[in-house]
């Protein structure tokens, strides 16, 4: 989730089971790739599959781009990337819940397909649909 | 943001400048209430508006609805409900984050319409589109 605009800052929590949570923990960076909907069968298989057995670029037929703040690569399939660096682990013990740093923003135009996909459990993923404009004087 | 399945418990960042920031600190505890779309121009009023200046149930038309497991109420407009107390504060002082337990959850069957909204900023509210169920082991 977003915890701050500028400097941009997220929380997010990573399994304790996963192989994402000791390679977090270890190497303190990551990128958040973000799929749209065009990506969902591939989403799942990133999901059920692990990368302590596999190498889920080359199975799965992802590429990897090269990042320029930090060593993990962007997925070139994704339309949004965010390098990340963690700034807090203070309540990774308890929550698995890591605090991250955005420092790039990536996104690739020629990509058309920005709609994302929300997971509500067991393959089920709502769709983003229309976007609506209100009168607002919130950011 | 989702923390934990069992027991239920979400993450949530609350602006230190909100009244609802100062509220959620010295009650501990809050309902999550859940819009849907045609709820959208009352929750642009909701967030337009602070509660230090008005009762935003009666100003807003909201009805208050009472809860099982906390003071606060429920709001009856909304198709779901959480009752929330407040587990931890650690990350509040430095990230506005609170972590909450979800004691009781509501929904109202006679709501027909579920689609939530998604603020990107703005006024700008990305609705919920289709559903899609793919072939997965994640729960």
């Amino acid at each position: 989730m977003m915890v701050e605009f500028e400097p941009p800052q997220v929380a997010c929590i990573v399994s304790s089971a996963n192989h994402s949570f000791a390679a977090l923990r270890a190497t303190r960076e990551c990128v958040i790739a973000i799929p749209s909907i065009d990506l969902a069968p591939i989403v799942v298989k990133v999901g059920n599959t692990s990368g302590r057995n596999i190498d889920k670029f080359a199975t799965l037929g992802l590429t990897a781009a090269p990042s320029t703040r930090i060593a993990a690569p962007l997925v070139e399939e994704c339309f949004a990337n965010l390098e990340c660096k963690v700034a807090d682990t203070r309540s990774v013990n308890k929550y698995n819940l890591f605090i991250l740093n955005v420092l790039k923003a990536w996104t690739d135009p020629a990509k058309r397909e920005r709609k994302t996909i929300h997971h509500c459990g067991y393959g089920r993923f709502v769709v983003d649909g229309a976007t609506i404009t209100l009168k607002s004087r919130m950011r």
